[in-house]
């Protein structure tokens, strides 16, 4: 049942997600010892209008 | 105040969606004696490229 | 895999906690047509210092 | 480190949410005594058709 | 229905706690032109065991 | 900004729990392209009463 879930800007390609989803799995098989099939990723990907970071909206900083 | 969250795959339709909302909402009527006017219910929906289970995105594994 | 969770006050005792789980279960299997193994119910019950309405901290409003 | 998620309905337009974003990380800055670029602040912005309260669709109520 | 959630580390004391919950309900009320009465505010307090920064436990850290 | 939040159960002990928190920190950095001191992340570990899988209590199953 461990769910990871990451809030973060959008994931460059579906290869850079697969890698990134196999690797957060990785690591809650090895942290738990658990069987990957019990390991859920869930990846919320943000746009920059929904990010603020130092009170500035990140569509605002760069 | 009771805020239940959904986490999962695309809802089927609109008349899905209120009964699973009337459903989960009289859940916690009841566990908590609350009125219904207290209780939210959130439901994000995501797509098979956002979720990995077992070190898969859905999206590869049927 | 679809995740349900809540965040509410504490919940009463051991056997509302199953009630609960149970039938916010059965509203996901109903909804998704998912077999009741997919499905995840995660409890988070907060103190009354945690929680604000209104501005106000729970704790402070009865 | 401190992190505000808000789950709310659309905000009205790209100002409002400059000044909210701006508001929430200052009542952390102020509540935690740390610098603004340690506040990070994410909008969920949910549609009408995503949100219940009191067991009914938002999208229903009006 | 608007739901501020913290995550972050102890807050001070119980005043300061107020002073939050209320400064991040005003700014909620502002953002939508809602009443007070719809916003809810959770604090998520984590110790520094459960959160790690730059790669770091931040009970490492300092 | 990316924020990992895993929610589990108990972490075995502080030496899993450093290894587990670089672990994600470093598929994160892979990921996007971030330096390291962007990445945060939180552990939030329940007990076997807060956590029902197939509609029954962690706790009740084994």
């Amino acid at each position: 049942m461990p769910i990871i879930t990451l809030e973060g800007p959008q994931v460059a390609n579906l290869n850079t997600r697969r890698t990134f989803i196999r690797e957060l799995t990785d690591a809650a098989v090895k942290a738990y010892g658990l069987p990957q099939e019990k390991i859920i990723v869930i990846l919320h990907e943000n746009s920059r209008e929904q990010v603020g970071v130092a009170g500035e909206l990140l569509a605002d900083r760069d």
